[in-house]
This record gives C-alpha cells, sequence and structure tokens, in this order.
C-alpha cells in the first residue's frame, strides 16, 4: 500500500475541485447541456479526450435513471476547442439493472454552424448493487512507489507535449517507461504511471473516464513522435474507485499499418481493478 | 501454416455463401434497410451479437463512403429473435480517411411497435490503402493443429448452448480451454480455437465481427454455467484477412460484481493480428 494513500487529501481552497468545476454541465432543457470547456485540460491546444468523455459522463448521468458509467464508447469525430459546447443526450433504453444512453458534444464553427466534436454510446448501472465477487488473475503492475517516480515538474526534459493539463493532474511516471524523454524509447509500447487530480479530489467513476487517456502515448515508447489522435475509445468503469492516488498501465501490443491500440487498466489503492480501457489511435509513422 | 490454409476452400453450391446470405441487406430508402434475421444463427433461441454487429456492419459499409470497419461500438438493448428487422443508419461524419456513421436495428413487438434490439457507432474506412509497416510484439494464440482440436460434432459431450449456428461454423477448440465440457474448467478464463466458416467462405472484414463473438464463452472455462449476455462489444479490424482458417483467441482476467470482460484476438493463416475485441458481459454468479 502506497503510504500516500492514506494521506489527508488537500482539497481546493473553496471545497470544489478543479474535476467537478471543470466538467459540471448546465441542464438547459431535458437531456440538453450547457458547458464551458476549460482551456485547463489542454495538450498542445487540443481538449484531452478524457476530460471530454467525462463531461458526457456527467450529462448522461443527469440523464440517465444510473448513476454511474459501466461501459461508455466514443468515436472522436473533430477536435474540441476551449469555449462553449452543447451536450444533446438520448435516453436509448432503460432497464432495472442497467440504462443505455447516446451523447453528442457539438461547437460552432466559425460560420456559426454546430460542429458535431464526439459521440458517445453508453450503459449505466449503479456500482454500488453489484455483488462484491471477485474472481479475477490480472494482477496491478509492478511499477516503484511514488516517490521514485517522475512527472513534468521533474525535468531535466519536458514532458513532450504537455501543457495546461499537466497542472490539474498528479502524474508520476515509471522511469523504465520514460526512456523516450531521454531518447530511448525502450521500444515495449509501455507507459505506467502513479495518477491522482492535483487538488487532492479523490477517484470517482468520472475521474476514471480521464484517467484512461491522461498519461503521455505508448507510441512515444515505441519511438514514434507527433500527435497520435484517438479514433475510439470505450472505457469500462469495473468498481467504485477507493480513495488515494491510482496506478495507471497503458499498453500497445499492435502498431499495424498506420494505427495502434491502447489497452489501460487502472487500479486503486485497494488493489482493485477499477477500470479498463482501450482506444484505437492513429500514429504517424517515423 | 496449417495445412487446411492452403487447401482449395469448398464454396456453397449456388455460389453465394450462407453468410453472405444471411447478412444481405436490402436498400429500403437511402439509410434504411431491411433484412430477415436468419434463425441459421442462433444459440438456444438468441441470435447471435457477432451475426447481428455483421449485419449491421454490411448496412454501414452501403450508406458510408469508405468500405470496411476500422471500429465498431455495439451497445445491445433487448434480444433479437429471428425473422423481420430494420436497420436505420445515419452518416455521424465523412472524413478522407475515415467516416462515421451509426446503425439501430430494430424489430416489431407482438403489440406492433419498433423495439431497438443494438444501436452502433462505428468509423469505417478503406484497408487496402493502410501502409504496410507492422511492429508488433503480439505473439499469435499456441495452440495444437486443427486436428487435434475439437468440435461439437467431436462430442461425446455436447457443447452446452450450441444450436443452429455450429452447423455454420467450423470450430475446432484447443483441448486445454475445453475442461468444462468435461466438467473440469481450468479457471483460466481462455478459450481458444480455429475458426471458419462451414461452407468454406474465407474471411472479411465483416466475417470477423462474427469471429469474436463466435466461442464459447470464457465464463465457462471460469467454472460458470448459464447465459452470458453482451452489453457492450467493440471490435476494431486491423488488417484484411488471408484466406484460410482464422485462430480465435478469448481471455477473461476480471470477473467481479457479476461482470466481465472478453478479450478477443484473431489470427489469419498469414500471422497477422486482424481483429481485436472486448466485450463486457453479464455473468451469472453460482
Amino acid at each position: 500500500m502506497p503510504e500516500a494513500a492514506s494521506a489527508q487529501p488537500t482539497r481546493a481552497i473553496d471545497g470544489v475541485s478543479e474535476f467537478d468545476r471543470d466538467t459540471a454541465v448546465t441542464r438547459r432543457e431535458p437531456g440538453v447541456y450547457d458547458i464551458d470547456l476549460s482551456a485547463g485540460w489542454t495538450i498542445i491546444n487540443a481538449v484531452n479526450g478524457g476530460y471530454l468523455l467525462a463531461v458526457l459522463g456527467r450529462a448522461l448521468a443527469d440523464a440517465l435513471p444510473h448513476p454511474d458509467p459501466f461501459t461508455v464508447s466514443a468515436h472522436y469525430l473533430t477536435a474540441s476547442q476551449p469555449g462553449p459546447a452543447v451536450v444533446r443526450t438520448e435516453t436509448v433504453r432503460t432497464g432495472r439493472t442497467l440504462s443505455t444512453g447516446q451523447a453528442s458534444l457539438f461547437q460552432l464553427d466559425e460560420q456559426g454552424q454546430e460542429v458535431e466534436r464526439l459521440r458517445v454510446l453508453a450503459s449505466y448501472g449503479d456500482l454500488d448493487s453489484l455483488p462484491e465477487d471477485v474472481r479475477t488473475t490480472a494482477k496491478p503492475p509492478a511499477m516503484p512507489p511514488m516517490e521514485q517516480c517522475f512527472g513534468p515538474e521533474d525535468g531535466p526534459a519536458p514532458v513532450d507535449g504537455s501543457t495546461a493539463i499537466t497542472e490539474r493532474l498528479m502524474l508520476k511516471l515509471d522511469p523504465s517507461t520514460l526512456g523516450w524523454a531521454l531518447g530511448q524509447p525502450s521500444g515495449k509500447g509501455e507507459m505506467r504511471g502513479w495518477f491522482g487530480l492535483a487538488d487532492g479530489r479523490d477517484p470517482d467513476p468520472f475521474s476514471l473516464l480521464l484517467a484512461v487517456d491522461a498519461l503521455p502515448p505508448t507510441a512515444f515508447d515505441l519511438g514514434l513522435s507527433g500527435w497520435v489522435p484517438t479514433v475510439e475509445l470505450t472505457v469500462h468503469v469495473r468498481c467504485r474507485p477507493a480513495p488515494g492516488p491510482l496506478r495507471v498501465s497503458i499498453t500497445t501490443r499492435n502498431l499495424a499499418g498506420g494505427f495502434l491500440e491502447e489497452d489501460a487498466e487502472v487500479w486503486d489503492s485497494d488493489d482493485r481493478l477499477v477500470a479498463q480501457s482501450r482506444q484505437l489511435a492513429r500514429a504517424r509513422l517515423a
């Protein structure tokens, strides 16, 4: 158990975390929500895909009768910009255990036309209603303790592509997956790190949607550089996370034809596998 | 290389394979398609989820400007029945390299009301346009040759839950993942086998959508029995498959709270990883 997991988290001074404030949606009418996408979650001017997923996730949690995202599938269409956006949701089916919804995020282009940024299909349930049974062969990622891991603030080499979002995250990467920052990528396609929110807010199902897409791309560890845009990202939330830092492990096994998959696992401080995700992304081959 | 991979495939006598005939959709108007869901792809009266995905995949291939499914995310809503159905598609975005669409399958209930069976978001491209580069650490599954594997016809124990669909598939399971059929599940959550269409039709991107959901559930290898309904299934098609039998490997690492993931890999006769999928399914805990 990491020492930091038992430490008292530091909350934002006004009592509202940056993540909660910046993912809050305002209901305009039933199923339609307004949001001002924050510039605080951008990487080189692009709004982080996990942050966008958390925004749509919160809108669907309001629109659907069940509170927690169980499985969320997002197809990314155009690049979102910081600023005003509208989320339109549709309740597809409501059931006793699960309900399914759809959500899209729109922004206005320079001509004032609505442009769709991403579309999501998601099935929601109640994590607290699930039985306690666990039969798992999955093991938490082998990783050094947090104090032996490195974040963007630990330089010397600045983490490529890290901008505003790094100030909002507590991200400490396993040095064995950081060779690329020194020009020596391992070629294994792995990225591992400790993850939390910088203001100490504890994880919940919505911050898990952010966590799976917040590490540097595994493509860097494969020796590629440059942008790796997500085509599709599906997250399964399997358990409500315990307080304390998360461990995130991302692996790519198959880079082929200019596309690669990124498989993420998120583990909580109780050693529970709390989320699994897979995305298909485009890689610019060097 | 398996011997059968180089053998001349046996085609259906009329030149149209069962799979092509039973997934053919008829355009009623732009974006709307009729289909008669065949009873030939059922397991204990339920229409196979991979077959349904192939039907929607073919409708979207007609509706979108790109021919091949790259990533298809399906959320299953209600149980489909053999018989008439309508597929409604929407073109969400068209781009140079990729286009994204949505499709839903509807059937009429006893009161004549349309009921949605499943909804799909999918991004399509052209597999033939991709560069040849492959940098993969993925290895084909270790599996005995086909003649040392077993299908439903090899008894003695009938494969639980196998009905009409087994007559349309060439399915030979690795005996090390078949202990459950003799009352001795390995507990590893693995299922592996050789896969093809019984009439010898060679694989294509649409039959890959079937292949990822055609083996017995890994839950059987975990000692569970009974129905394991799919909540969500996402498939990535990574490469156009070469002629010959496929190898399909499915693993479950985390059965928890009554849900499990099934990760499938499909390898072709050229040892290329041609598809990856993950589904979230519900398990009835014993």
